[in-house]
This record gives structure tokens, sequence and C-alpha cells, in this order.
């Protein structure tokens, strides 16, 4: 049977994108949806809004909202939420070799694992050592940051943020069903209802 | 028994508060929670982030999946939701008569007519007519429009705001218990669930 697809684009420095990273796979097992998991970068969508950094830092207030609000969702869903630090992190070399790491079905486990390290044991995922680890935990070989490295991965991220931005999207995570744009962790549930019910 | 306290924040203008002022009787009336209701002005608070209308306007990518997202969730509650137009709509006059419609109990039943007008109806809620008729369909004296441009409740108005910052509070809905702050129709049943955990 054809299975109804889910785009789901998510970015390693955001927050609420660690939620449905921990969740989704679960969910979507216990659905018909496949599920197309899109690491892309929030930099670039950001300053074409006009700004340089997370909106969470941009607004004090709603970015104090988050910290509290993230604390209260990760409890409910049985994670620790640690405040990032620093925040926004640098997520690139996380989203390049996430692209290689998700060729393999231990790519999931390596997203999981690079946003455990981030905010349930505070490490920076800047740091190539960081994610090694993180590949290893995940059984994957580390020379995937050096391949990450090389030009066409490099562009195929920049593409991945370009159609991101086609699609409407402007923050993260993001769901995408055909057209249909779900925005946040929030509308995972709905996200995946909506794909179990669309065409193939 | 004394009943623990939900402060319900609330901006005639905004979609999602639509939602949360058509469910909230409900699902409150279900627990021991006692909510006291608080409309308030956006604008002053958009104003002091920097900007001189909605972020829907400002951002539009975030309008529009806001506009399609407001239709899925209106749905399921079994609401209709037509496009605002103008959005944002002045919502002065309604907040303003809000306050002293809510010092009687069919000042909620009110606050739903402005909501159904504006969002289901498609009228401008900014036409003291169209107060005035969710006035008369809530059985209240449509005097109540010349009261509530006396200074005093015009103060009063102000001063909500002024609280709603102090708060932390930058987008509507909001719920708060004490010092515990919830943005957003999607987080009113867990503001109602810690609610009815908080002391009186």
């Amino acid at each position: 049977m054809t299975k109804a697809k889910l785009n789901f684009w998510f970015e390693f420095a955001s927050t609420y994108s660690y939620l449905s990273v921990m969740r989704l796979p679960d969910l979507a097992a216990a659905t018909d949806v496949k599920v197309s998991w899109r690491p892309f970068l929030l930099g670039p969508i950001f300053k074409s809004q006009g700004w340089d950094t997370s909106p969470f830092v941009v607004y004090p207030a709603k970015g104090k909202h988050m910290l509290r609000d993230m604390e209260r969702r990760a409890e409910r869903c049985g994670l620790r939420f640690r405040h990032p630090s620093p925040f926004p992190q640098n997520s690139l070399l996380a989203a390049r070799v996430a692209q290689i790491a998700l060729e393999e079905p231990q790519g999931v486990t390596f997203c999981q694992n690079v946003y455990l390290m981030q905010f349930d044991e505070g490490q920076n995922i800047e740091e190539p050592e960081v994610i090694a680890a993180c590949l290893e935990a995940a059984k994957l070989p580390t020379d995937i940051i050096e391949r990450a490295q090389e030009v066409p991965n490099k562009h195929r991220l920049r593409e991945t943020t370009e159609e991101a931005m086609r699609h409407g999207i402007f923050g993260a995570p993001s769901f995408t069903v055909g057209d249909e744009l779900f925005w946040g962790d929030d509308r995972l549930e709905a996200a995946l209802e909506w794909a179990a019910k669309a065409e193939p």
C-alpha cells in the first residue's frame, strides 16, 4: 500500500523542534503515514523577516514565556529541558550531518541524540566532538562529519531551506502535506491526522 | 469552598481569542476554577515591541498560516471562521463596553456575541450599532455604550493593559494563574489544569 507523506521540517537550534523530534517517531508508527525528515536552517528565513537572531531573543517577553512553556511541555512528555546556552546555537554542522545520516535508518536516532545533547545534557552542538558522539551513539560512522562539508551537501541544505521558504515556512517545527502547512509542535497530531486522510 | 483563580486575558481583534472565548465557559464549568475575564488591548503592547499593527500583518507568512490554521481549528470547534476585514479591527469600543458588561452574568454572552459578529458574521466591531446589537442579544442595556466612554472606564482599560504588560503578556489569548503565564488558545486546557491544582 502506498502511504501518504508528511514532510517534517525541523531546525536543530529550535526548542520546540526538540519536542517533535522526540514525539514523532512513535506517533507516526501508529499511522500509515510516511515521514520525510527535512532538516533546514531558520537563520536565512529570520534574516528575510528582518531579524538577525531568533525572535525569542528579539522579543524578550516571548523568549521568557517560551522557556517556561518548554519546561512545562517537556515535563508532560517525560523529557528534561535545560535552558540552552548559548541560545540560539549554531546548528549548521548538525543540519549538514543530519542530511547524510538520514539516508540510513539510524538517522532518526542521530537527530534525537543531537537534541538530547543540547537540551538535556546542555552541550553545544556547534562542536564537532559533540556531533561525533551523537553519530557514535547512533552507530553511524563519524566520517560523515567530513563528508557533510562537501560542496554538494552544503548546496543541498541551502536548497532545502529555500524550499521551506517557498512552502511559506517561517518557524520550526513545521509540517507539510502537499500545500497544507502546519506550524508548531502543538500541531503535530493535527498534521499527522491530515496526512493520514490525504491521498498518497 | 474557595476556588482557584484563572485570569483570562483576551483582545477583541485577536483571532485565536475567538476560539478561547467560545470554548472557555464550558471547560471552566467542569472545574472548580473561577475565571476572571480581562479584556485588554494588544495595540500598545505591539507598539512597545516596535510593531505598528498585528504581527500577522507585519510578517505575511505568519499571517497566511494563521488564517489557514484558524479555519482548521474553528472547524474542529464547530465554529465558522471568516477572514476579518479589515484586519486587525479596531477593538477599543468593544473592550471598553466589555468591562462594564462583564459586571453582569450576561457579560460573557456579550463577549461571545462580539466575536461571532466579527469572525462568523463578518461585521466590523468598530461600529457602535454592531456593539449595540451584541448588547441587545445578551439582554444588556445599550446605554452601556455611553457609560463606556466615561473617563474612569477608559482609564481602567489602560490600567488593565499595563497590568498585562507587567505579567509579561505579549499576545492573546493569554492566561495567568498567579505568576504562571500561558499564551495561546492551544494552552487553554493546560492553564485550566494548572489553576485547578493551584492554591486558591
